[in-house]
């Protein structure tokens, strides 16, 4: 079942506006701040009250929008999204937001997460006829929409939103309005924001800050927000349940200028460095960080210990996507590609190397020989997160744990592994603490499957949801 | 006169390598470590020892060198470069290294600086019959040397060299061999590498540092190398002058991994932020830099004064060259573009924003405006250099001082416009103790003349040089 | 309803191969020979026995399949197809082969000719849940296919096209098998192949010659061929009918050097041309014909007048798809574009122009008035074929009568319009006596509806098939 | 000395046109008409009495002058050039007009032709300090015109066409004025014509029609136009020397509705198919032509001979440049690429197949091969004009005589080795006789040198003129 899964997850962003009178501008730039999460693809579309019109294609949001192609754009309100590379699912066909035309009208959607029980529900919807344009999970939501009997598009939404399992922020926009709605567990980070007068949602309140857009509240577990020209109104699809928000996007994967319910990214990353500071004594000359995830945490490791913090890694900020890679024999004559280490930074000195986290365990070792070639005495490396030990179904493109070093050494093996002279994660507990979800009032839930096995949802594809009888049958 | 220069000036990066089997993937690799440079066109001119063949164009490395075009580029040594945008001299032909075919031979040309008496030298030559193919001033290096009637390639090199005033850091390339110049000043940085026996040279060491090779020393202002398949000879077209070294390639222009004469960027612009602490006293909750080229001093003060140092500005990367700006209206209400303010590190805090220089003070003035707006009470501007008051005429584009604010005002009035609670500059003195060109053995000068007027050069373009009699009349 | 039917309406090709090592390539070529029906977009599909691969493209052959585009069809059977430039279907998503992939296997159907009940069959199937990726009434036919509960697809396929009402030439491919279908009343061209063992398939035999393929037969009327790694099979989907053969195909569609149903185009076409010469009288000085449709039958006039055949009409080969059309004000100053006089064979002389058709008799005012101003004393227009009365339903795209000068104008009105000093229409049985298909052994009916009235078929869309209780309700 | 030539010759088309108010849009329809002499690259170059400013790019016309391109090219007059493929000199740095600017003012250079003496010229400026940026010939006017001191630019234009040898027909143009020049033997077609009181030059006539232009009259050898604000003024700048109008012209590059010196190529082509009948009897059942350029004398031999006349051979329209040629297996197993057969016409028939001439006398064999493959029982091969048997140094590329068929075998080896049942040419006397030039009233004077071997000029690049001490040492 895992091999399976493979190749479907995806990581992504989405964004939603609501009255501007621009909306497609608005989704451009939004999808700017957006762009870290995606960078296969990227689409708008909008509605005009009469019809939908798309564009999207593969590529930058930079690349996708060129030519004059927004200006074509025209409506007062627009879904956008920025897709993730995976192997398997490329192809135009697949970007989102997907588009689907009918004699009674269009349909719009925009998701982030992964549907964990889609390729049955698929299975299912083809037995009875639907054919399927795309290999994307997404998909399945359109066909559950079309095949209700339900009169209104609000309960055809409740009614398909419940037969999904799994983790998905979700923005649906038809000619008269926006649904937005969040998983059960409100796994993704999903916010409502304001822009005069307009109702903006995102992925990431980075995305508010770019366009100027005022920060409303993030969206809840299980909720459905209808968007339309009389304003905003909160549903909910199923009961409440405890929220189970990824601690990755904490960890390593949201803007540092972003926020999770009130929890700005930078800060709880320097207190994760600090906490490190707490659970360790190490004796070293300079701390670095790996760029540019892990530049927070080491910057408040520094702060906490007094060890200066320096350069020592630079990122070669312009090997793109299209960078011609260095065969093996040039890799290993010293050729480097995504990062440097700084010579004089690091040359005799006993290095601090503060990184998120570790996965395959390829990426730490071929730092850790860059810093000693270039004149490391000592490198220490310090994980600002528990050891990865379990694949993640819900949209982070972590999906055997046959890949995962920590699912298969003890720490000093991993140690060994790369190379280094010493290796510190953090703990389970320290990073909660560090995160600091329990001061905020609202429910301070974190999925930490990844860290310990224990998934909040059923994450097997043939588990029928109670609900299931409804609609697919 | 002043006006005359706008638009040719150009910073840029220079490469070349000989002796290698595979030239052009080297050359593509350094150049990416060069990119900062220059992002407007790229090339890269190879020779097999006996014709020259060049693929060139507008725009990236990896945009340039894209569907296998590297692969056609075999040969045992290279010349590459990447330009910088102007707003005049823009054009596939202006784009570097420039080739010249003639019956008797090809000659590639690569040039980081500007060439003072171009203007005048050009005039001249065509006056005599020359036809030119581009606006660049480095077109007037090859027509010199087609015109001497010297016998040895060197002998016209060191002619043609002697007639040109100005900053000029150039690598000549024929089917036999590498001319590799300084200026007599050494204004603009260039280094000489080994790689596997190969020779190399680049304008910065975070080439060598990103293909693995070895630095060997900085070429000498007025040195002239001849590189060919029996080795590296070193020889001067003029006498030995005093090194009159750019400061700005300290200040903001080279990546901090680079290291010109023995100093490392970074460590250099943590000391500036070191001094900065020394000469001035400033209460205040947190010190943010702004990126990328002025964290290293930021964090260098945060060190000296305590005040902790945080991300309190994002750099949007995804803002590339085909990013559609945001209309004045947009703008006003907020929309964003290189940089977001993160609200919550500086909301109700006492900011100091350490930058390296302040040119035209628009963009200062923007980023204090955007660190109110997400609630600093205080905005503390921190410059790592002093006042930019005169123009360069040596290839960095500042060459109006009308442009230039701390031209036209006290530090005062740029403070009021700026809109900051107080502007600190360091003084001149502070600047080269920190960056500590005395410390190094060989000759410590620095060209200040942005900063104090005073120009190593003569900056008139109808000033006659002595050896000018020689070949142009 | 005419008006709905606009822009559904379409001319194509359709080529398949099966048991060939090079599938991709034979199909790349065999569209060039089919390439005058269809310049929108072109595609081709090939399976390896395992799955369905596509390469899809806006455009023509040659700019669809660049760059090593078919070297990735790998396989041992294909289908292709290339698309007629219509205003409302256009759109990547339209471009044929369409492909469906479910979890149970893949499907392409390449598609000649136009469905008249598509709009109300996918009406109902959407009403069922269907969700429809294009616009093209083509895709019908895949959503009947995969409603269907028959157990195989053989027999699906027959319930599916016993549910279409229209003219028809369709390659459906899977995995496994090919299967070759014509409507009931045979209406657009569809021939049988072999080379080298392969089976072929063609809308002309044109492409047959291009690659090297003999002929073997037409395709009949409601027959559907089953083609796998067994061979070729025939079988019959609905009772034998009489044959309708679209007309204009021998008048003005296909190209000079295909056959249907054993009768070559070009001497059709001059047979045609003789035709005319019998059923008038005409006084003049040479016959020029429209290029390039018209040759044949100005060949065929002037032989059997003795009037000598001359070039009088040059056709502009190079004004392609992306020619800048000139303003209205430049056309009437005198820039031609499709075609020019040749002003020393016309002038002073009483010139004979045989043309196939007239439609909305734009074009035949244009083409007389620059005989004249090219100096031309007298023009004489002489067609082909019947008046054009009708509008085609069945894939040709003339779909609304209020366009067509005929159906609104006598003959000597339609004169007077197009300017010309006399103008005659070939007789309906001169035209079918010319053509000659009662020599030919086979069923001898033509489609005559665009000029006589009389449809093979139902016209309405809303008009109830006998089948159509078996699957679509 | 025929090596060094190869690479170098090209055909081409030119034009000019001066005082219009859209000359960008003016010579892009006009090259249109010419784009048959060259589909390697087009340029267009305008001027509005300031500055030159140019568009040019490979490809066809349509391509180059895509994306509105043709809009900035705002002026009241221009040049345009459309460019043959060569092997050698491609490159879009070759690509014509050729522009060429100074601090003094622009230059644009439209060649057609071949400038026997190029080479030598060049070695000799480039001694002198030129510097070459094209390999073209056409660049050696260019730095002749720089090198002159005369004061004029009319003086030094006529001193710099006196120093070339070989064919051209050249228009040159500055912000002030448009200079025309025909070589002293006006050997490639080269009109003058009015339009709306502008002037217009083009290589051929068709042009004129297409932009409804009237002809005022050829350039005459040896003659310098000189067109400004103020009028037309002609000038000489050689003595009048008989005309050698390259006869190729007529046989078949130029388009059948050009005329040269009054004599419609379309109507000189029938008169060569009916001189063919005159020398020749033959017994056949069909006449067929090799399009395009062979139709009109296949129709003329038809006429004369009453043997009916059929397309016999189709030719593949749609197979461009891009097109993917079939391997020399796929050849061999009878993949057509640029003509088919018609199997009806030619099966069992006794064909006549007129070409215009045999170069290596391949195509010819692949012709006759798939006649006879299609049922052709004898191929009789009749060419209207005479073997060609020398090489070209005026711009046609048939450079060597080691490629010619006809230089190194007797007709009847020839006949052998096409395959032909009979191979008849058309006798020199005869082909002058029907081209008719005898009648046009000015000197009728023909290049015949291909056929006889008889040059009108001096063939040796090392041959000096009489005049070159003039500027050229």
């Amino acid at each position: 079942m895992l091999a399976e899964l493979r190749g479907l997850n995806e990581e992504c962003g989405v964004f939603g506006i609501w009255g501007h009178p621009n909306p497609a501008a608005m989704s451009y730039y939004g999808l700017h701040a957006l762009q870290h999460r995606g960078q296969e693809g990227a689409g708008i579309i909008v509605t005009d009250g009469t019809r939908l019109r798309a564009v999207k294609g593969e590529g930058l949001v930079n690349d996708v929008f060129n030519n004059g192609k927004l200006e074509k754009l025209e409506g007062h309100a627009a879904v956008g999204h920025v897709r993730y590379a995976t192997s398997g699912g490329s192809g135009i066909e697949n970007v989102q937001p997907l588009l689907f035309n009918s004699t009674t009208g269009g349909l719009a959607i925009a998701h982030n997460g992964n549907i964990v029980n889609a390729t049955r529900l698929k299975r299912n919807l083809e037995q009875q006829g639907s054919i399927f344009q795309t290999t994307s999970d997404t998909e399945v939501l359109a066909h559950l929409l079309k095949k209700s009997n339900l009169a209104s598009f609000e309960d055809r939404a409740k009614q398909a939103l419940r037969l999904l399992d799994g983790a998905f922020a979700v923005v649906i926009m038809t000619e008269h309005a926006m649904y937005v709605a969040q998983d059960p567990q409100g796994m993704r980070p999903l916010s409502l924001g304001m822009l005069d007068g307009a109702y903006v949602v995102a992925s990431e309140t980075s995305a508010f800050d770019l366009i100027g857009a005022e920060l409303v509240r993030s969206i809840d577990p299980g909720e459905l927000l209808i968007i339309n020209d009389e304003g905003c109104r909160s549903e909910r699809y199923v009961e409440k349940k405890d929220r189970a928000i990824c601690t990755m996007e904490y960890v390593y994967f949201s803007r540092p200028d972003s926020d999770i319910d009130g929890i700005n990214i930078h800060m709880a990353r320097k207190r994760l460095g600090k906490q490190l500071a707490k659970e360790l004594t190490i004796d070293a000359d300079v701390v670095t960080g790996v760029p540019d995830s892990s530049i927070s945490a080491a910057i408040g490791f520094s702060e906490a210990t007094g060890i200066p913090y320096e350069l020592g890694l630079i990122k070669n900020r312009y090997v793109g996507r299209t960078f011609i890679q260095p065969s093996q024999d040039l890799r290993e004559r010293g050729v480097k590609m995504k990062l440097s280490p700084v010579r004089q930074v690091v040359k005799g000195k006993r290095v601090v190397m503060v990184d998120d986290s570790i996965v395959r365990g390829t990426t730490s070792r071929r730092i850790v020989k860059m810093l000693k070639d270039a004149g490391a005495t000592e490198v220490h490396v310090v994980i600002s997160s528990p050891p990865l030990k379990n694949p993640c179904f819900y949209g982070i493109d972590i999906s055997s744990d046959s890949e995962l070093i920590a699912a298969n050494n003890t720490i000093d093996e991993m140690r060994e592994l790369i190379g280094a002279d010493s290796l510190t994660f953090l703990s389970v507990e320290g990073m909660v603490e560090a995160i600091g979800r329990s001061d905020v009032e609202k429910n301070c839930g974190h999925c930490l499957a990844c860290f310990t096995g224990e998934y909040p949802t059923s994450i097997y594809a043939d588990t029928k949801l109670p609900h299931e009888k409804e609609l697919v049958r």
